[in-house]
């Protein structure tokens, strides 16, 4: 066992390590292209969907709706009832999306022939992918698999995403990290609220456009859809996200998260110094505002990917850059006061590591946005990272329900740590005889500082 | 004379009535057309420039120099000194735009053949009138005379004010009230910050200009525009408030401010009790950030009608809508700190009648931006409007010298106040015998409330 200074100081220098390396991505948008032809490990039965593994049989109502909607989709069912015999029958291999190299927002579950963004971190050229948002309430992502989606998924793998990749590779790429970085003096979080990042790409690109070979009805197919669905830009961001969240995996001895995700019924977390190993606890519930004809009873627990947001300091850990988020304008309102929203990013600035140089909030005096949570900090204060999120329906077949604000599981931090003093072989003397209290539920910190946890 | 409490309630209706009309207005961008075409009362030689009357042997450098760039643009003189000799000979009418419906931004000077926007507020079915914005940096409104102004503004009138009267005319004009509306809550504010305005037009103009007869290179060269200016709608927004203030105009014992504006050497204000009178004050310097190149010696005194927007409620007025505002990023940053932003706002709601329903800043839990100066709670309280603004260069020929902060200068108001209680046949003792005194400067304020004026 090693001294508890020298191992504070390995943490200390690892963490500070993960969190350059985010820092340091340029998250650039660079194609679009078919899933099955740029995903690594994407087989024509692969399934990626959001959150920690999950079995088909144990699947929340949104997510087999989307399953249903690829199979559709893909041609291998007619409709929702041969797709669910195909799924229970086995045929077919989910994998989280995250082990991919991708992420998928709420209940998206994403097929071979899905189109997908390609984000490439140019600082290090390592390539991630997400689904397109496909549309603002009825879609694919929230369990949707009737007419309207598919002809939505075709028209998005047949139009849209042929000519977003002619402008992007005629642009080399459209730099996230500026738009981001803009956005966020403009009123965005990154996670409900991307109205300035989708004007501001709309800005960069049409010049361009007009510019390219592009038809003219290409281009006009473009800015309708930049038009109509105002928070487009959205998994542009979480791939953004994901590649900076990348770049700081896998250090040794670092305590920091580098992913947190649900899949309708557990919430999973990764801890950058413990590999690809997820660490899981019940998906909770979400308190939010409801659209007309749903109600809480209504509501799928926590889901989707769309956390990897709030994972890199944006979302609901930057809400105090996006006091409007609060309202219920179209999907992006998420309830609460405005005060509410200025101390949860405040709040979140006693969990994470550093403030991101990039990603700033001007109602703060420009401080940046608090990144890098990390688990030993979680578990000393007792703060759990603040989610903003969309409400799913527990049924598949009906549209987002809300949207709303939830706390990740303490639990999921808490096995996190047990496995990281495991790894280290970290002397904490109260987890050998008693694995049950959380480190600082004590009268000290995991550190010895003495301070207190939340509600002591 | 009238009884006090009898007079008190007379206004207070009335300004009530002069602020519920403004409120109703609904500022449409309808059209580009020729000034000369559109602006009541334009003649050939006439030249519209921004504040109080001005003559041409008092005007400041950069408002020389944009009569200049007009003599040339309109092809009446081959250079800067033949036009200065013409004006000098009396052969052009000088008139401020305010007099003409019309707005006139920095030093602009707007000639009888320039592209003009045209804004009309549905409510009462008027039109209102601006130049355009022609570049960010080296401009007629700076003072701008030289080949590279001529040349733009040739473009704007040949390519750019047809393509968008094509445009508008289509569509049925573009309401500037919901873009300001939403903008506000995006960081604009609406003077220095026109950010979130500039993309939110193009994104909703796009589709419909690539579904009309627009020529691609037409189309292209406004997305160029829209890109390259990226404050480009502070006109709209101007011609907007200048529409909705003259709705609350000429209305009978109102003490409602309805224009604020100045020409480099004066500052004046109209009030809505007292009809198209001026009443003026030394234009004051600008306290601000200044661009490389540039001091403070370098700078011309307050200039422009850009004010319309804090007269408006926006501007100064809305700075805790916009905290980026005081960074110096391209031509928007004025200086100060956030807290300075947010407590200007806070302040003007001291001397404000009302809170627009409709511009809300979401940061003040929102409440709506200060709006309807009264003179009468600027001289009780001694707190005089706060303006944010681009700063002029002193010498003509020269681009935009920085941005900063500047108060309107007490003797506007302390004038209109005598003049108010002229008209009216107030009995204010103190004025009768003694006109030095501000009201509210004595132990009382005019009202009797007993409120202190700032400093005190």
């Amino acid at each position: 066992m090693e001294k508890k200074d020298s191992i504070k100081e390995r943490i200390k220098e690892a963490n500070a390590k993960a969190v350059a390396a985010m820092f340091a991505a340029q998250p650039v948008w660079v194609d679009m292209a078919k899933a099955g032809d740029v995903i690594p490990g994407m087989k024509k039965n692969t399934l990626l969907h959001a959150g920690p593994p999950q079995e088909y049989k144990h699947m929340c109502g949104p997510q087999r709706g989307a399953a249903w909607g690829c199979l559709i989709f893909e041609g291998y069912a007619k409709d929702a009832e041969e797709a669910h015999r195909m799924l229970e029958a086995g045929e077919f291999e989910f994998a989280p999306a995250h082990d991919h190299d991708a992420v998928a927002g709420a209940a998206q579950v994403v097929s071979y022939s899905q189109p997908v963004i390609i984000v490439e971190n140019q600082t290090n050229q390592k390539r991630y992918y997400s689904h397109v948002k496909e549309d603002t309430f009825v879609a694919l992502r929230y369990g949707s698999h009737g007419e309207h989606t598919i002809k939505k998924l075709r028209w998005l793998a047949e139009v849209v995403s042929p000519a977003f990749s002619k402008l992007l590779r005629k642009m080399g790429g459209i730099n996230c990290k500026d738009i981001i970085a803009k956005s966020l003096f403009m009123g965005d979080e990154g996670h409900n609220r991307n109205q300035a990042e989708t004007c501001l790409f709309l800005q960069a690109i049409m010049p361009a456009a007009l510019e390219s070979d592009l038809s003219r009805e290409e281009i006009r197919e473009l800015a309708w859809l930049l038009q109509h669905d105002e928070n487009f830009f959205l998994y542009q961001v979480m791939t953004s996200c994901k590649a900076m969240l990348d770049a700081g995996k896998e250090v040794e001895y670092s305590s920091i998260v580098t992913t947190m995700a649900r899949n309708g019924t557990e919430f999973g977390i990764k801890v950058s110094g413990l590999g690809d190993r997820w660490f899981t606890a019940p998906a909770p519930k979400v308190k939010g505002l409801y659209f007309p004809g749903f109600t809480e009873e209504d509501a799928c627990p926590d889901l989707g990917d769309s956390c990897i947001t709030e994972t890199a300091g944006l979302g609901g850990f930057a809400m105090a850059a996006s006091p409007a988020i609060v309202h219920f304008g179209t999907a992006t309102g998420v309830g609460g006061s405005v005060s509410d929203a200025i101390n949860y990013t405040k709040e979140m600035y006693e969990i994470t590591e550093a403030e991101n140089p990039s990603y700033q909030i001007a109602y703060l005096d420009f401080r940046g946005c608090p990144t890098g949570i990390d688990i030993i900090k979680v578990l000393d204060t007792g703060i759990q990272p603040i989610i903003n999120t969309s409400i799913s329906p527990k049924k598949p077949g009906r549209s987002q329900a809300g949207a709303g604000l939830v706390r990740a599981p303490m639990e999921c931090f808490k096995k996190a740590f047990e496995a990281f003093v495991d790894r280290y072989q970290i002397a904490y003397p109260h987890l050998a005889s008693n694995p049950g209290p959380l480190p600082g539920a004590g009268r000290a910190s995991f550190w010895g500082s003495g301070k207190r946890r939340k509600g002591e």
